[in-house]
């Protein structure tokens, strides 16, 4: 099913990319409780996991997680009780953050897909935030799991542009764009 | 000195915090040192005290303050040592939280001027974020105070648009928009 869709305007060796993206789909929808895949952060190299909203080294942070599922990725993610903007609802800034870690994630994940290359290879491929909007729809209930999901829009040489939703109980209650850029070499020191 | 002088890892509420807080303040606003003025979020009403960004309730919260600069308005913030996007350097999320917040703010501070109303005289004028653009145009070092600056672009009936410029040692790293709307009286119970 999934190898008869488009995925991105991208050459050959993108073959590679299915079985993961297979794996990730099946553990995001199982419900027995068995461990979760890999995030697209946890094969973040240790220099660039430090980042407050998705640095899994960063134990103040948000320690978002962001996976495959099918053509889109989906970052679920609990919003504190002190995470308001006016009682009841989640503050501006945290979505406009999960947007922004979500989507770069995304981008990354995007990128190695496109080269047909596993995201625990060499060098690494990371990306830093040009640009980011959010539109506000309606307020954004705190009491429940945030899911943002996210589609490629465009791949560009080093920029992808990723267009995103955020959902809370199903209802889309902000949408994101982010034009996301691979950070150049001498700013990421590649491995592990 | 203090100024020049990292104020972490002191935490946050320590009162080693507070000096620069009110050296800032009174340069900004105070030029005889007389005590501080209050920021716009100080007139808040405590309802709509509790944003994660800016409620001055909000123990856990980044507490942003905002005041008047002649025409432009201005915030200034100490990001923490954990704030990190790479090291060395802000996660685009602070970014776009202390962008978002001082706009709404400053929203609200023009909507009163506009009407020629003191901030604490009733009903409250507050301001939700309908739309949040941030560019990002070179990485915003962690190192010192960050300062955000900001204009109104428009003010239409209930929508305000403000455009800001963040800097980091006097240096531009991110420009925003903000499209703010007033929030509905239902949503917003009057007075203190």
């Amino acid at each position: 099913r999934v190898t008869t869709t488009p995925v991105w305007p991208v050459e050959a060796g993108s073959q590679l990319h299915l079985p993961l993206h297979r794996a990730v789909s099946r553990n995001l929808n199982q419900k027995d409780g068995s461990p979760m895949e890999k995030a697209f952060q946890d094969y973040y190299p240790d220099y660039s996991s430090h980042c407050y909203g998705c640095g899994r080294l960063n134990s103040a942070g948000l320690q978002i997680k962001s996976y495959w599922d099918g053509e889109e990725t989906v970052c679920r993610f609990d919003p504190k009780p002190y995470h308001t903007a006016i009682p009841g609802f989640v503050y501006g800034g945290l979505i406009a953050s999960l947007i922004d870690c979500h989507s770069t994630g995304t981008a990354a994940a995007a990128a190695y897909r496109a080269a047909g290359r596993a995201m625990d290879t060499d060098p690494p491929l990371r990306f830093l935030t040009a640009a980011l909007h959010v539109d506000y729809l309606r307020p954004t209930p705190i009491d429940g799991p945030l899911e943002v999901r996210a589609r490629i829009k465009e791949i560009k040489g080093r920029k992808v542009v990723v267009s995103s939703q955020l959902l809370a109980g199903g209802q889309v209650c902000a949408r994101g764009e982010v034009v996301a850029v691979q950070v150049p070499e001498h700013l990421a020191p590649g491995g592990k």
